[in-house]
C-alpha cells in the first residue's frame, strides 16, 4: 500500500526537519551542521529561497506530518533551445526507513509534473558517482547520463 | 599578445549575435534557430534573465564591439553546505576562430570571480561527454568532474 502523503512547499517551520533530513547522509554528514539552535545561515538561505519565485523548496510529509523527503527546483530561464527554460533539481533526500518505498519515485513525478506546470523543456541534476544507486534511480525515471557534472569548490562548509 | 576584450552584461542589442554563437556549434545547430527576425521565444527568455537578479548573461566583446563570447551564471540560493549559495554556468560559447586563444579561460576566470563576488562556496555546470576538449578545458580550471550529469527532456527545440 502506498504511504498517504502531501507534497507542499516548505515552510521555516520546517527547517531544523530539513537540516536533519541533509545531515543523515554519508555526504551530508560531512557539510552539515545540525544544531540547536540551528547557525543562521540556514534561515537566511531559507528567506532566500522563499523570496524567489523561480526557486521552490519542496518537502512531502506522512500524515502524521512528519517531514520524510526534501528537494529544491529552480527555474531557470535560458537563451538556449530557443529560449527555453530548464529546472534545475537540487538537495534531494528521503528519511532512511522510506527509502526504496516509492517516495523518492513519486517525489520526481510531483517535481517533472512541477517543471511542466512551469513551461520548462528539460529537468536536470547532477548526482555524485559515489552514489551508484541515486544514479540508478534516476535512470529508471528516464533520466540520461549524457553530461559530466563538473564542480569547483571555492571554499566553505564541508571543504576544510 | 592578449586580445583586449571587454565583459560585460548582455542588452537586447546583443541577442543575434548570441544566437548566432549558439547556432555556430554542432549541438546549438539542432537546439537553435537564427533567423531574422529572431522567433520571439528568444527575445522573451532574454527579458525574463535581464529581470531576475539571480540570472546574469555576461557578453564578451573585441574593441570592435564584435561579441565573440557568451555565458549565462544562476546564482542559486541552497539549504545544504550550511544554506551556502552555488553558481551554476550554462550556455558557454565562444566563437570559433577565438578558440584556443585564452578567451575561454578569461571568461571563466572572470565569471569565477563573480560567483566569489555573490558568496558562492561552489561553481557547478555540466558538459555533454560528447565534447572531450570541453571537460578537459573545465578539468584543467580546476573543476573535478564528481558528478553524473542526468537530463530529462520534457520536448521542445531540438527533440523531435
Amino acid at each position: 500500500m502506498e504511504h498517504a502523503l502531501d507534497f507542499r512547499r516548505a515552510t521555516l517551520a520546517d527547517l531544523p526537519a530539513i537540516v536533519a533530513l541533509l545531515a543523515d547522509d554519508p555526504l551530508g554528514a560531512r557539510r552539515e551542521k545540525f544544531s540547536d539552535p540551528l547557525p543562521p545561515s540556514y534561515s537566511e538561505a531559507f528567506a532566500a529561497i522563499d523570496r524567489d519565485p523561480n526557486n521552490e523548496l519542496v518537502v512531502v510529509d506522512t500524515p502524521e506530518r512528519r517531514v520524510i523527503g526534501v528537494l529544491q527546483l529552480t527555474f531557470i530561464p535560458s537563451i538556449t533551445y530557443q529560449g527555453g527554460w530548464r529546472a534545475l533539481v537540487e538537495g534531494v533526500r528521503v528519511a532512511a526507513e522510506f527509502r526504496s518505498g516509492g517516495v523518492g519515485q513519486r517525489m520526481f513525478s510531483w517535481a517533472i509534473q512541477r517543471a511542466r506546470e512551469r513551461g520548462c523543456h528539460l529537468v536536470q541534476l547532477t548526482s555524485d558517482k559515489t552514489r551508484p544507486d541515486a544514479i540508478r534511480f534516476y535512470e529508471s525515471l528516464g533520466f540520461v547520463a549524457s553530461h559530466e557534472g563538473l564542480k569547483l569548490h571555492l571554499g566553505g562548509p564541508g571543504r576544510a
